[in-house]
């Protein structure tokens, strides 16, 4: 494998932003300096520019079915993850979700190899805990997993068929800590929620803009505060996954200052789309239906604020894509139920746009600064998620998954321009300042500024992960 | 300047814990790598050992006027550095108070000069802001010393002669804001103190473990409200000095949950030393009193939980040091007053000690890990007060101030064994696993397993310090 | 009826304590007056004592069915009301939990028959909501059973058999409101209490005294939290039974500070007795095993100060008495299972000592004042549980349920001296200063110094109770 | 002295609203009941209206000299008893500013003469404690002053000439807790409030409503909380007066919760009247113009919430009324200083209209019920200060201050129907439903349907106040 340098750059970790020097070898950094006499095969000019780790989405679906398998989302591994190396990302962690016919253990690795077969960029895997019910001895399947590099465990504190009763949490919590698993949360309640479905259906209120009704923000607030404790008693660290609610980012927030170990993830629809931006939209506004909903725009500042204290801790996609006209090759998409919210498949995609919204929104707007930036879409989820300091910071030794930001760049964002199948994008006409110009995955020069080098199924490796590091 | 080559070690950074070398070329890191084949013209094989960025105290007192000018601490400005090279740390931060006859601009200029000429490590100063009684222009003073490189003040919310009042904070943390300055505070309610003082005087109870009763948590817990809401009202971030109680710390964790940009100081005495270990010592009590003083064994479950949760950034020690035995060559020291505790000289000693109790009582006993030993003894302090990237990290560009840690190394903390001038040491008998065995300044070798190589007087330099970086 | 004066008495209410004379006629207050010339049948030298509203205990378990219906309390409607007769309570509300093969209402109809043909005192019931699973139908029943004075639904957050989930609280809740009728949650997290009972039985700690350690402070103040959070979604009042836990009253008291209508009720047991007086006692700790448990000492203190602040707002006992010595025509009592807490039947006495004991404690030690002792026991009570201003207050129109009480007459609680069946006493030995002298109920004479006037099974009436009144 | 019966009301008390008589006898209530055959000189039928002890209102400023002494407010004695009489209202506590040229002591004893000698209600006055540079002695005084019945003592946060310290303030408040007073803040930072007063008359902006802005909640919360500080280290417990800031009024429920001793009181003017009602004014915006600031309507809620938890616990006036139109007999009024808000004399009327404004806009809006209502009005004042269950009840023994209140009687308040000699209202053309219709002081028959029947000055007593009753 050629030799890389990437020279007169500024290197932005988390912890600092330096002037050095970048040289990857065999698809590792292997060294960073100043002054240097180095060579390489390929040179890459930094100059003015940002040399940064590749980003870590923790929170995508990829061909990933939903509402009782009735169907699926539109982008595979292969779509994915060529709109996630375009947008700057190198890394995502993706979910299982135990299949009807298969134990979670079977379904793991047939997504496993999936995964590996067409991923352009490197993937992980989270552990959906299903219900007991679904799979008595689903805890052995778990045990199971961590040596194939699961080490983190989502449970659904809603939704039927995927809820857990706080039981089954206590048991998974616990066995998760004694593994030394992340147990990852969505978090909200769903007697709660199922029952504001209920009356909006009774009462006739079915219109899409009416999901964000059904899930307010108290019943996103209680179940954080009830994972919390719940956490606290077993003594076991949590995740909050697409924190959405300011309210429930503030649950979060005084529970760290109490002493808990318990990290949220937001996302950028929730910190830039607002309610106000669909509510009028009619049967269209099916293109914003994710849960937790996109809430009203006075919640924004809040969660802003959350990230700026650290009381979240990772900005993460939840990428799920679904199209809006319906495309032959794909099962019912956003309009397979006009008019009639309760059906209509839940997500929004992102995973292409998540670093330049942040950016824009965050750094170019001055909330924080681009080593906090690399904190929340690379070194933080590295960290929780067992992958650092292998991924997620520039350091010899590390992946070179790199990406060399041009600060400068101008670019505004368009579904035509996107590279996920998704035909909308809920960011569409946004300006930015900030952009990838070059991409690396182990070394790999996969996305330069004429666009993708590369898009071999495969070439993205399948992830096994460690043990979370908290801090 | 010849070139130093450290290898084999594992390098610790607040961010990460890597294996790599580290080249030191004219007293700077200038590459960092794995597998290199780098020479130099000095190598030392840290194998086994953590190879950290030097430690950095951000709160000394050398050679320090207390009490109206009465008597000052024993170390000065060369003994102080050589104890705190010894203990690993290569910079520390002092403080100027203005002298009777001299602004605060001509006290500043002169200890500058003082420090350079005597300092083995390098050395930066905090102004003091006095009352505007003391000085009444002393915010043009103020202006004049960002130039200097005093990019940090400290004002007294506390003590006849220095405390200042709520309108001077509000001048004081006003043109902080706008020279881009961090204000820092020492956080308890002057009158409170006082008062229970006076109190205590009044009915006799004047022995030295009084001390402590006349300095409640309350009074330290509501100034830092204070001062808070104050820094909040300007809009300015705020630094905490030496938190002593829980309480306090309490309340900065809240503030912080809420929004503020308040960062808190506490000091290994608080951590590891308590009330009950002094509190029947009659006279030699004095050994022990510093304020805020040092609380009840039960206070310090609070602290470190605030440390392990972040609501405490740093920590220092709050150097000032005074003997037990008179010397001849100083001032009256610990003693002058056998059992009237409002004239004990106030202040312990910690500079050598403070990275080996900390490391004891934190990361050999599991409450914080490696990174975040280094993040609060070296890269927060860097950080927050001027110095960061070019202290506080071990990276390419940074300052060669590195020390090579041995955690497998045992060492019984003693006073005969420490090179302050003090003649006790609070830490007396504590065995510790871990410690300094190199320590580099700028690329110079100051100690080796032998101990020290080199006490110039003046090869320290003075700091001038950038604005603080508060992420 | 022979009309009665109590004449130079101090009237205490809750509110304000006067000097007045008091007249009843027909069983109720027809006037009150200072320097009156009234003449009366029955004339009653109040010189020196307090004219108190009769006690009102809203939380006793009187013949109550246990362990799925496997045992039941000791002492029934006529001797449980006999022994709170004599410690001052006029009116008991106990509590109807459907019989596996009657309905809720039928149930509720029977019991309150039996509870009319026995009673001394007067008697109300609560309505105890069954899971959904046990009657389908149940809001059907609840509905009718305001209209038979049932305007206060009890649900259970913990307990197999009892348990409710959220949605069947939200759907409790929702009708309460509508209905005015205000639910009661006994708060603990049953999943979280039910899984340490598992994992104290699986490793063999099965003695009485581990009761306690299935029932942590965090499982209670969790439960508290959620059912706030659950009630001010639906908009509706909520009380609390039985807070035991410290933390627990804080949510209470977090949530009255945030607007919350809710309002806490502890006991005399958690206020006095502690898990250090029986911790020791082997199998005779099953005297004090009730739910929750009786605390640590150091809970006590952060009680008493919720009981002062007035986040607590009533003390009732949750009476339920079992004998130690097995009597022949009881089903099996408290040592049925000896060595093996989670057999033995919850439930300690009370209903006698109540009065007695929250004096002393309370009034007597200066933490709260007669008026506030009257409020806690007896005028709050009747407001939350529509009795006022019928009962709970010494004024025109409402019932002759006095109290007339010696605050300077001394006494020593003994099971020997009391009245229940239970045969000990958890207040045993303790002496009291200040007791009830002369009890009336709706104007005839119960209790004089000479002990019962009269105990006539049935002459208390069952009371219809209306809406709650919540200030 | 003629006897008085009132028949066929609803007596409310903030406890309780019953059916019954009233007998009045020499100036107090003998007598209660109901079914009577009482006879009296003169009989008041109260069918369907309620009889509710007189207002108290415990916070005005009636011939009150301000800023320096330079003016005064413009009702006297008698025109501001005559103004409370005819809103219902039977006593208020004034307060006495020690004179340049006289003691505390001497001050007060004049104005209780003058107020003796004017009054037509009965009257009271808080001291308020001078800094101590105004008068050395002053605790000498104070001390005095509680032999004249001035339970109550008054600091200043805030404000030149009338601020004092903390040390004052622990001072004054260890001798209120010695002798049993309840001490009072006017609670702003003054040093904040002075500072900003600065910045906004620097930069031209001195439009009378810029004063609001000169007075931020954070100014007030903040007092607030020191305030309860500083009383909790004193061990006193702490009347807030005037709560402005629903911050302010946050910190008063946050500590309640945590269990200090801590009483706030609002006005009128905070609940109903808004900032946005005068902001564009003009001058006439000084009609306004009060400490603290009446603020944005948004503020209104938090304040109504927490007088609905109780963390709000009177409401009085502030009544300082001062004139538009510059009367020939009054020294400089409201519009002294055009355009410039620091001359504007503080203070707004309201004396004759809380009970209407306050019933309105929170009895038949349905916050608070008519128990409530009087509570705030009535009883909760004579609690606080050592006036209960003298006045504040209608009871047995208390004094016969009476009103019988027409729930159902419409009303439109304006100037011109007033009785204060402000010439201008600040609720100008409020409709209200309910009315007093009869007010009696100590049985005196003052006000009747058809207006004032007297106005003798002096027929009000001034009042010796008892220690304050806290529950
Ligand atoms: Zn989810
Ligand atoms: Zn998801
Ligand atoms: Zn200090
Ligand atoms: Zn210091
Ligand atoms: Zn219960
Ligand atoms: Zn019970
Ligand atoms: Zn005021
Ligand atoms: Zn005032």
């Amino acid at each position: 494998m050629p030799t890389t340098l990437i020279t007169n750059g500024t290197v932005v970790n988390a912890d600092a932003a330096i002037r050095a020097d970048v040289l990857v070898r065999d698809g590792r950094i292997v060294a960073l300096g100043t002054g240097t006499d180095w060579t390489a095969d390929h040179v890459v000019d930094a100059t003015g520019k940002l040399v940064m780790p590749g980003g870590i989405d923790a929170h995508t679906h990829l061909e990933y079915p939903v509402d009782g398998f009735s169907t699926h989302t539109a982008d595979d591994f292969h779509s994915g993850t060529v709109a996630a190396a375009c947008g700057g990302t190198t890394t995502v962690i993706d979910f299982v979700k135990k299949e009807p016919d298969r134990t979670l253990y079977d379904t793991y690795l047939r997504r496993r190899d999936t995964a590996a077969a067409k991923a352009v960029v490197d993937v992980g895997l989270h552990a959906i805990v299903p219900p007991r019910a679904a799979q008595p001895d689903v805890l052995d399947d778990l045990r199971r997993l961590v040596g194939e590099g699961a080490t983190s465990w989502k449970f659904f504190m809603a939704y039927p068929g995927q809820m857990v009763d706080d039981d089954e949490l206590l048991d998974g919590f616990e066995l998760a800590r004694d593994l030394d698993v992340l147990p990852m949360v969505h978090a909200e309640n769903g007697h709660m929620v199922a029952r504001e479905v209920r009356r909006l259906v009774d009462s006739g209120r079915t219109a899409e803009s009416f999901h964000m009704r059904a899930h307010g923000h108290d019943s996103e607030a209680e179940a954080v505060h009830r994972a919390v404790v719940l956490a606290d008693s077993i003594g076991t660290p949590l995740y909050v996954v697409h924190v959405s609610s300011a309210a429930a980012a503030d649950e979060i927030s005084q529970a760290r200052a109490a002493g808990s170990r318990v990290y949220g993830e937001t996302c950028p629809q929730y910190l830039v789309v607002a309610y106000e931006d669909y509510a009028d939209l009619g049967e269209r506004a099916a293109a914003y239906v994710c849960s937790p909903p996109i809430r009203e725009r006075s919640n924004q500042d809040g969660l802003w604020r959350m990230l700026a204290t650290g009381a979240l801790s990772t900005v993460a996609t939840d990428h799920a894509g679904f199209c809006l006209h319906q495309p032959e090759d794909l099962p019912p998409q956003k309009l397979r139920s006009p008019g009639y919210f309760p059906k209509v498949p839940n997500g929004v995609p992102g995973v292409e746009d998540r670093l330049m919204v942040l950016w824009q929104s965050g750094v170019v707007s001055g909330v924080i600064d681009p080593c906090r930036f690399v904190d929340l879409v690379a070194a933080r989820p590295a960290k929780l998620f067992g992958l650092f300091p292998r991924k997620g910071v520039v350091a010899v030794g590390a992946d070179a998954d790199l990406v060399i930001w041009d600060p400068a760049a101008d670019h505004v964002i368009t579904a035509a321009g996107s590279h996920t199948r998704t035909d909308y994008n809920i960011y569409e006409g946004m300006r930015v300042t900030g952009r990838p110009v070059h991409v690396f995955s182990r070394g790999e020069h996969l996305v330069d500024p004429d666009g993708l080098r590369t898009d071999t199924p495969g070439r993205g490796a399948f992830l096994t992960r460690a043990a979370p590091r908290l801090h």
